[in-house]
This record gives structure tokens, C-alpha cells and sequence, in this order.
């Protein structure tokens, strides 16, 4: 049975533009549809392994691709031509060569989703405020794709929840429902700024986790870095953009902890190495991954300048990876302040 | 240097009554302190080998007992005779039979403080309002004690923080201040109700993640069930003791989250073994301890049934528990409900 999509009949396309493991998950979650999906990544070598073996060779590889309903890329104008959604899953270090080679007239008319959690670097400024400034993509046409969702677990078709958030309220219910299926269920939102900041700061507050772990601080101890780090999140979003909002939700609170508390967190692993006395460098060479929240870090530092919103947690980690300032001192001083 | 009392330049004596991991840690904190330490235990022999060896034969066993400062009892009324403190620090289902050899009278004008996380059993009380009834100690000598704290963490002195709870915002902060010390900082609050429900609560809630973990659920759901549990404990505690509390606080959320995540959870065990399909009478013969959400759902759903909250987690665990619904089948309902 075809699915009912509240726009048209027809089967509508897809556009995925990145090839790492939340990409792949996002493809594996939609191909439960009938939907056409293209999808974009940089190397000719992996788009071609793709198209002939069924599998992303380098991230999620027992995830099989259903070749009957995606096809691969390497020209981005081709992957985004037909497509009435356009989702943007790269980290946001790379995003802005990712699109390089699209003009706004390409994405004219199309809902433009952020599956990133980051921010632009040296913008300091959020992907859906990027999209719409560079692209002129209205606020209407843009969504966020938030978690708490581990692309490892929805590889394995473990049961997990999406929310989805637009400022359109109808468009986030209409993504919501194409990214439903078996085993994710998603909600929709209207809190797009809410939601985006606090998937960046989830990302800082599970380097902040890594490192006091690393330096042998307890679970008695992380149970009250994660309180206060939930305080000190809504301080920050509710100063940046008012709004009555449930921070227990799961695109809030359940983000942060399946950041903070799981096994396949790379910022949690990251700020361990931290901890552990590695020095940023040697962590980053060391895992060969991008840890978003070192980043992110810096982002809000920035946007912070500004705001001087209490932000212990965040400064922390800030002064420990920017600043030079040892984990062990750091820590020291804000153990003081927490409560 | 002998530290200051807010009440008197004697040294405080204290009483504890209870021989567990947590009594254990309790007089461990304290004894950083100069107090007299007077501790009440059920069986002459564990008397007598904390008197000789100074270590408790059963629980927290690395812990050295400062016996200049410490004296272990079996006659309760002679513990708690001088003690202008007494903390009550056993399992919910076992306070009555340890204090039945006390009257009001032998209470009368010292401050009682319950470390207990659970109900009085078969009065569905909170263990302060069976205190106030039948020992007739007024609300503002009664104090809380609360995570998030494992007694493990303390007894290899991990960084910790307590919150302690009372009408009486002076006697909590005079007692906060007796537990906090080189690493333990305790903050005082006067949500003693708030704070006593959420330890109730939460327990329920590590059940509830240990049935889903046994059953193969994974760190998204997880994350999703814990943020859906923190809206169900605020549903209810606002309902029931209407007051303005932010629920991220450490003695709420914290106190959930090293529950529902940490190792050394009881609750957690006991769930993931029930998801296994363990019958609760075999997961109780196996693990040889108590696992307070056993008796702590009973407690909420009659309660509830009052108030009729909507309290989908928790009906979930007493369906398993007490009206033997496969965990399956249960877990299935609930996740239709989650977001």
C-alpha cells in the first residue's frame, strides 16, 4: 500500500546529502517508504561501491541499502534536482563544502532538514539561520531532525523516537510522519531554536562527562554534572529565545543523555582521552573522528560574550580545550559551584 | 579544630539505626566530623565485629570505622538516648520492625532523618508522615536525606552531593551542613515532599529501565523512557504537593539518573532480570537484597488510584509485577505512548 502524503500522490524524493553513519541511518529509516531517495557523497569511489555492492563501506556497512529506491551521487545539483526534501547530514565542520556547489535557485521550493548538530564554524551561527540567510530558504521550509537517536541502534532496528521541528507546525507533522515507521517513531515541534541549541550543547555537555570521567570522578558525580548541565542548557535557550518549554523532553533531556551516558558517544570518548591527559591533538588524531562538541564549544563561548548567561559547565570545558587549562584544575573549580 | 554547631559547642551526638551499605557510607561521612557516632544494628555478632575489627562484616566491608568515634548497639533505646540526631537508614520494608522498640517519648526534641527511599509498607506512606504520626515528631524536626549518592561511590570517597530536605529550611541547612565535608557537599532544600516521592519514584523508574534492557532494548529508548519519566514524577508530585520545583534539580533528576543508569542499581538488576523473564520470586532468591521498586510500585499505583494521574511507566511495572502481564506484551503498550 502506498503511503498517503499529505502534499501529492506521486512518490516523493529525497534528497541526503553526506555519507557517514547518521546519513546512512536516516536512509535505512526511509527506505521503509516508498519514496525515491538520492543521495550525495563526495567520494566517487564510495557512490560507486554503494551502487554496486548495496552498502556504505565505511560507516554502518551491515546496513543494507535497497538499491530499488536509492540511488547515489557524487554531483550534488543531480542529488537535490527533483527533490521536494533536501536533508543536510554532514558534520557541521564540513557542511558549507558540502553545499558549495549549490546556488539558492537550486533549492527553490524545497523543505530544507538539518540532521546536523553543530554549528556553522566561524559563523557561530545555527544551520537552519545558515541555510536561510545563504540559501534564502524560508523559516517555513526548514526543519530539524533531533534525536535522542544513535545511528548504531537504528541500524540494529532498535526502537527509537525522532522529533521533528519546524515553525511550521504542519511541515514538522508531515516530515514527522515519512520518518516514521516500525521502529522510530517521530514527533513533531514548533521549538526549531530550542531544539537546535540544545543538540549543540549535548555535544559540550558529553565532553564535560568524558573528561571528569576520565580524571575518575564517579557516577555519583556525573548524576549531578547532567542536573546541573540540563539547568544551565535552559538558562542559555530560554535567555536566547524565550518560549515556554518542557526541557524533560526527549528531543531536550533524552538527547543529552543518550549523549552524556552512552557507549557511542564520540564527544563522551573524546573528553575521556581529555581527562585521561591526551592532548587535543593527539585525541583528535587518535580517534580520526570529528568530536562535534570541540566546536560547539567554541561556538557558544562566542555567542555567549554577548548573552553572559551562567554557564559553568560550558566554560569548563571551554578553558580546558581553548585555554590550556588543566582538566584536573578546571574540574576542581567547578566542583564548587555545583549543587 | 573542632568544627562550629549552630546549636551548641558540644559535640552532637548522633544516632543511626541500620547495618547497610548506606548506614555504612552515612557514618563514614560523618565521622570526618567530631560527633559521636552511636549506631544501632539488629545482630549482636555484627555488633561485636565492629567493635573489634572496626570494619561492618557485611556491607561497604573496606570502609575503616573510626571507633574513637564510632559505638555499634543492638539496644535501640540506648542509641538513641543522647543523640540529638537520629537517621533512620534502613531498607522501607524493615523501619518498623527496627524502631518498634522506641516510644514518642524516647524521641522527644531530637531531629529525625529518614535515608530511606521507599514507602512504610501497607500504609502507603511516606516514612516522615509515619514518623509525624506515630512518634509524634513535628515537621519541622524532620529532615531527608537525598542522592544522588551510592554508597559504593562514597566509601572510595568519589566527589558526591546530597541535598537535605525539611520544613524547616534552618534545620535542613544545619544538618547539610554535618554531611558535607573533603567529598561530600550537601545543600539544603525545603521540598521534603518533593524530593521523598522522587526517591520513591525513581526506583521505579531503574525497574522500568532494567525490564526494557532485558528485553533488548537499547540506550535510545532508554533515553526516551527516562525523559518520559522525569514528566510522569513532576505529573505526580505536582499533583499531589502542588509547589514550584524545578525537577532537574540533582536531588531529582540526579537521583534518577544514577539510579536508572549506574552498575551498582539494585533496581535496575532486579528489572533486567525480570526482562529476561526471571519470575520476580527467582530475581528476589537470586539477588538475596531488596529492591525497594518492588514494593515502592505497589505504593504509587494505590495511591494513584485516588489521584488518578496518568502514570503509564509505573502502571507498566506494577502490571508486570503484581498482575504478571509479560514483560513484552507491557513494554509494547507503553512504547506506543512514549515520545
Amino acid at each position: 500500500m502506498k503511503p498517503k502524503s499529505t502534499y501529492t500522490s506521486e512518490l516523493p524524493c529525497i534528497a541526503i546529502i553526506g555519507g557517514g553513519s547518521w546519513a546512512t541511518a536516516i536512509i535505512k529509516i526511509l527506505s521503509e517508504k516508498e519514496l525515491k531517495i538520492k543521495w550525495w557523497l563526495r567520494n566517487e569511489e564510495d557512490v560507486n561501491y554503494i551502487s554496486q555492492y548495496g552498502h556504505n563501506p565505511h560507516y554502518l556497512s551491515d546496513v543494507q541499502i535497497n538499491l530499488r529506491k536509492v540511488k547515489a551521487y557524487t554531483d550534488i545539483r543531480k542529488t537535490v534536482e527533483k527533490a521536494r526534501y533536501v536533508i543536510m547530514a554532514v558534520p557541521a565542520a564540513f557542511v558549507q563544502q558540502a553545499m558549495q556547489g549549490l546556488l539558492p535557485e537550486h533549492l527553490a521550493g524545497k523543505t530544507l532538514i538539518s540532521a546536523i548538530k553543530g554549528m556553522i564554524p566561524g559563523e557561530n551561527l545555527l544551520v537552519t539561520d545558515w541555510v536561510e540567510r545563504d540559501f534564502r530558504v524560508p523559516a517555513e521550509r526548514l526543519c530539524v531532525i533531533a534525536g535522542p537517536c544513535h545511528a548504531e541502534e537504528v541500524a540494529l532496528e532498535k526502537q527509537s523516537y525522532l522529533t521533528i521541528a519546524s515553525q511550521s507546525i504542519d511541515q514538522a507533522a508531515d516530515f514527522a510522519n515519512l520518518m516514521s515507521c516500525r521502529f522510530v517513531q517521530a514527533s513533531p515541534t514548533d521549538d526549531v531554536y530550542g531544539i537546535e541549541y540544545c543538540a549543540v550543547m549535548k555535544n559540550i555537555i558529553a565532553l564535560a562527562c568524558g573528561i571528569t570521567h576520565g580524571l575518575n570522578y564517579g557516577d555519583n558525580f556525573q548524576a549531578v554534572l547532567v542536573s546541573n548541565a540540563m539547568q544551565e542548557i535552559k538558562r542559555f535557550i530560554d535567555h536566547i529565545y524565550p518560549k515556554h518549554r518542557d526541557l524533560s523532553g526527549s528531543a531536550y533531556l533524552g538527547d543529552l543523555l543518550v549523549t552524556a551516558y552512552s557507549q557511542f558517544s564520540r564527544n563522551r570518548t573524546f573528553g575521556n582521552m581529555i581527562g585521561r591527559g591526551y592532548s587535543v591533538k593527539s585525541a583528535q588524531v587518535e580517534m580520526n573522528m570529528i568530536a562535534e562538541g570541540y566546536y560547539a564549544v567554541k561556538s557558544i563561548h562566542e555567542i555567549n560574550k554577548e548573552h553572559k548567561v551562567s554557564m559553568p559547565i560550558t566554560e569548563m570545558v571551554y578553558s580546558i580545550l581553548y585555554e590550556k587549562t588543566p582538566p584536573h584544575t578546571a574540574v576542581q573549580a567547578l566542583k564548587e559551584v555545583l549543587r
